[in-house]
């Protein structure tokens, strides 16, 4: 395993607005949508850190989710603002392990974890390049702006 | 524009249930899924003339939805069995047109149609080969046998 | 027909960055998508008045789609900051029509148009309520905030 | 924990076709829709027990999932007929434990378990009505009709 600096470094925050599409008929959100919002914090983990991941597949780097556990405590809802805490917990040679604690302001709504493996086009596992390991061992640029965007 | 035969021998049937993950919080379906209802549709209509739209776009062949047109008349709901009766409506050298009509028994509850282009990996149009022209003007095959997975 | 103000009025701007899981294997995004971010901008675009559309759920008054006409010009792609923009250009006793232009930057890549009716609980049509057709008709609030999250 | 009978009186199977939204720009399906695979697995599993979900939604019966795992062996692609074998493994007073097995023929794909609590309309925690569990408990009714629709 490769050492991981202190949790706050490698944690970064998502905000998203539930979508009317994202709830069922329970009136709550649908709960494989939190899948969707973990990636979604994910990507914009990388965007904190100068890294667009759509660049990174268009080079051929992929990676899938190998695994992932979700605990969901409470139900989102329609135009909820949700923030998504997002930390890389695990780092191997082939696989990254992320945390996720989709909040509503101060309540935990869902608990998550997903592993991901580093593979090619040809969706075959291969060494994380030693860049990115770099990346997923580091903090926000200070120059991230804060995106208007709630990507 | 190419000449069709009748309209009963490009017209396909494919039935499907409602999922869960379907519906939104007016307890029927979202509207949006009525074009991932009628794309299934196409899928099965091309399968029930001998035809896999995957091996078409492992080829090099895709055809993108380039307009689409919809009108809800009754909702459809979790677990309803539907039907999407799909019919080629028009045909020329780089886009076809297809026209669905979603039923739940002899209750119509969405028309569609939506036109594909024609194109290639690059995403340019083309002219639509002749081969697939033939299939676009097919009834289906004697041979395709019911199929026993929903899609 | 009520009369409608200048477009410029009733007119909104509602961001977003194209997530992973709404494109397919073609490379972009799924055409059923734009259907989506076309209700979230008009949930933004009801926020900017002052209007929670999930307070009118509630409260027993719906807005489904009725019909919807879309025009794919150019496809969208992962990580893409796209801005819906979005405006109100029909309102009957029973009915608004909302018209989207999906950009990129300068770009246009989808124009579409929704008719919404206005619903009770039992999905039954009923005149939409003077202070629904008032909202309609008015322009952004002063004090509408510019927006963190990309609701 | 409530005794169960031996595993293949509680398992049953759901196939289903892959649809072409349900892939992303890796050319697989996207992790997040087994999620909904399983779901409509365990939906019809219900009906092969003479249950329709949608009637206990209906009644103030929900079943939400409130923990969720998956482990991802092999990507599923566009038009893959896949089988979920969907297998009862837990049941207590108040939650019940599904496995999934998703299969293409012989070949183990992705390995995935739910727990749901029941919960009546207001969410909050039931306990399992008797005939609820006897449900849970039981096997695929001899006359439950091979379907002709693939939910």
């Amino acid at each position: 395993m490769t050492p991981l600096p202190a949790p706050e470094v490698v944690t970064s925050r998502h905000r998203l607005r539930v979508r009317f599409c994202e709830t069922d008929l329970m009136g709550i959100v649908h709960h494989a949508n939190y899948l969707v919002y973990c990636e979604a914090a994910r990507v914009e983990w990388l965007l904190l850190r100068g890294v667009s991941y759509e660049s990174w597949t268009r080079h051929g780097l992929h990676l899938p989710v190998v695994d992932a556990t979700l605990r969901y405590k409470l139900p989102a809802r329609f135009e909820d603002e949700l923030e998504v805490v997002t930390t890389v917990v695990e780092l191997s040679r082939v696989a990254v392990r992320f945390r996720y604690r989709v909040m509503r302001k101060a309540t935990l709504l869902c608990e998550a974890e997903t592993r991901l493996a580093c593979v090619g086009d040809d969706l075959r596992l291969k060494r994380i390049p030693a860049e990115v390991e770099r990346i997923f061992t580091s903090g926000e640029l200070a120059s991230a702006a804060p995106r208007a965007a709630g990507a």
